[in-house]
């Protein structure tokens, strides 16, 4: 059976999903909580299998713990299941209630976007998180995880599976891909896939926006600036740095390049690099940089390396304006902050700098769908349309117009007959 | 010279051009208007020679129509200047303004998107329409029209390009491409083109959508059904249909495929034959409603499709589920209708079509920028990402986030030492 032949299945049951009950889903999700509670020796025990598996492939260290789904992960995935059957539904919400004549009344309602396909590389949890996502927002999901834990996402997946269908939502709205060359075959189909979503590393997301056709939301890279100004509070900036960098340093949305006015370089360099050296992060920068302290290496300063790790790149810029210009040209357009205490430097970072997060005197840390407030994360978009930074349940939703007459035609507008009255309802009419 | 050379130039000026005035590209949009009023001979004379060109070359009628640019294009393009100079500004509006905690405040701000691609065929009055779209969101366009008017789209992208140097804009947020193999150029700059908007007939549209990674906006087919349930007032369903269909035949919101409940088809199916042979509709069925009526031939009633002409496709359904089922199938999920008194009828045929557009007792024509109070029109999108429908300014926009603290980490929250408190803020605060 063909991934084709299975999406196109899905594709015909997407307006079922979509007008299945907030009830209905947020059931589901509970079950789904309850299922993978009552069978967790069952997977821990694929999840033993495939760690043991990965071991003898000789995979160690950070990536066996990301393979790896114990107690802990357990917790955090139910816990996040219940709280997001708690959040407001986002299907049906009225964006805009409008009569446009006499009798004649528009409305934009939010509705589910239909398929969404999610690829993401080994972490089993993401596959729960993710598709309780495209649950609790009506859509339908094609679910291709890693084949490292493959054992595992099919334990998982065969649990979610059961969840949906007892709460009798149709039982292919989630369907799960499990072969590699199925990838592949998945990017092609434009025309039953709305949007891709690829969870995993920087090059894994870049393929995939290589090879398809279909919208991909998300971000290949976060090359993330903290630009410190002749005006910054220079403790400030030191604490925020150093937070910026080491808080987790693999998370795209931590800091890779410094950018020191050249103003306040003397004063404020040796300050850094005692922190930066103290917290066990490298420093590589310019050859001007270097010349003014010793802990600072000219190697390897390319400003369009994202490290993802103890490093970091330092470089001068004269002043706000040719920091704007560096960020623009070197970024990834994700976060990037300005430290500063003068108002015109900051606003002007803010206009100028074309990034989905422009950020004064805080931790590019913050970029997170969870510290925005939205409940539940989605992902983070690098991409101008649709949805831009990070993304909660609203980014996996569209609308639909509805417009509501007794009869009129356009024959009569276009006559003078008749003519728009254009006017915005409240909820209450 | 190449087109890459100079979007990379105009990338270059991206946010120059964001963060100019409101004022600034209201006076442009003026000062376009009056640009075309005073050279309106030039103009007329490149037109003229467009015209004597695509005469000798065997074009006639309505294409012919469509690349003259008259008096009362003229007027109309003016007017349209004048009134989008006097829409509110979509730049620069906070959509979304949320304390994190004590000192830290998220703003969610409109802005452009940046650089969008626009190729039209033909109609040169399209070039000043969508140009002053761009210019008034703050966005910059690669502008490339239909080489049958290439003398006169010279002549109007002068005079608008003088327009804006002349408000103090960057002279380069405007470029032109002249040639057809610019096209394919333009095409590939996924690299520097946020978007494509083009302008034409469908295998155009579908063309661009076809070869191109940068996202596009727009629709390639209208394939827009009126359903005639069993319970419609059947007077007000002729009326309508005759709207959808004839009012203007050609447009993307004309109705092609009629679809009629066989509970009502003996009652319904004469008066509608009567009504559209009257207005010189020609109609192709199916068999059995063929058997029914005489003036219904079976021919080349395929249901995919887009006459943009006076025929329409005559098919019988077994209630409201098969008329959504068909309507989910053969459509293009653009905008379809439902004529009934039935409100369960009509919420299930709202809840379940998946269109851009769901109406009930009213024409399809309906579906227009214009007449949702959007006041000016960017077009019509079938697509479900970003923007679906008509499509206002609002589509040219996109958003950053300005997160603002005073040496905020994120290590505090992840600590416990600290917590958000999620308040979302009024304007006043």
């Amino acid at each position: 059976m063909s991934i084709r032949h299975d999406v196109a299945g899905m594709k015909a049951i997407v307006p079922v999903m979509m007008s299945a009950s907030a009830d209905q889903r947020n059931r589901a999700l509970r079950l789904m909580a309850e299922a993978l509670n009552r069978e967790k020796d069952w997977i821990f025990g694929a999840n033993g299998e495939d760690l043991k598996r990965a071991e003898e492939a000789g995979i160690t260290g950070a990536v066996i713990k990301r393979l790896t789904f114990d107690e802990g992960k357990l917790k955090a995935v139910t816990e996040g299941l219940l709280s997001l059957a708690d959040l407001p539904d986002p299907v049906g919400r009225v964006r805009l209630r409008r009569s446009l004549d006499e009798g004649l009344t528009l409305r934009q309602i939010s509705c589910p976007i239909g398929v969404i396909g999610v690829i993401f590389e080994a972490r089993p949890d993401a596959m729960v998180q993710i598709a309780s996502l495209c649950v609790k927002s009506g859509n339908c999901a094609v679910l291709k995880g890693g084949r490292e834990t493959a054992a595992t996402n099919r334990v998982i997946f065969e649990l979610l599976s059961g969840a949906v269908s007892e709460a009798g939502l149709p039982e292919n709205c989630l369907i799960q891909a499990e072969l590699h060359s199925e990838i592949d075959e998945l990017l092609s189909l434009e025309d039953l896939v709305d949007l891709l979503i690829p969870r995993g590393s920087n090059a894994f997301v870049r393929y995939i926006m290589d090879h398809t056709k279909i919208p991909v939301m998300g971000h290949a890279d976060g090359i993330c600036h903290i630009y410190v100004d002749k005006d910054a509070d220079e403790d400030m900036a030191v604490r925020v740095i150093v937070d910026a960098k080491t808080q987790y340093a693999a998370a795209c949305n931590a800091v890779e390049t410094l950018l020191v006015d050249r103003a306040a370089a003397a004063s404020f360099l040796p300050k850094l690099a005692s922190a930066l050296t103290e917290a066990h992060v490298a420093m590589r920068g310019t050859k001007e940089a270097a010349a003014m302290l010793p802990g600072i290496i000219t190697e390897g300063a390319d400003f369009r390396t994202e490290y993802l790790d103890y490093t970091v790149s330092i470089g001068l810029v004269d002043g706000v304006r040719e920091a704007v210009d560096h960020i623009n040209t070197y970024g990834s357009h994700h976060t990037d902050a300005i430290m500063t205490e003068n108002d015109e430097a900051a606003a002007y970072f803010a206009r100028m700098v074309d990034s989905a997060g422009v950020y004064r005197n805080c931790s590019t840390r913050f970029a997170d769908g969870f510290r925005y407030g939205f409940g539940a994360e989605v992902g983070i978009s690098t991409g101008k349309l649709h949805a831009r930074g990070p993304v909660g349940l609203e980014g996996l939703m569209t609308y639909k117009y509805e417009l509501t007459g007794h009869g009129h035609t356009v024959g009569d507008y276009a006559s003078g007959e008749r003519s728009f009255h254009f006017r915005d309802l409240n909820d209450d009419v």
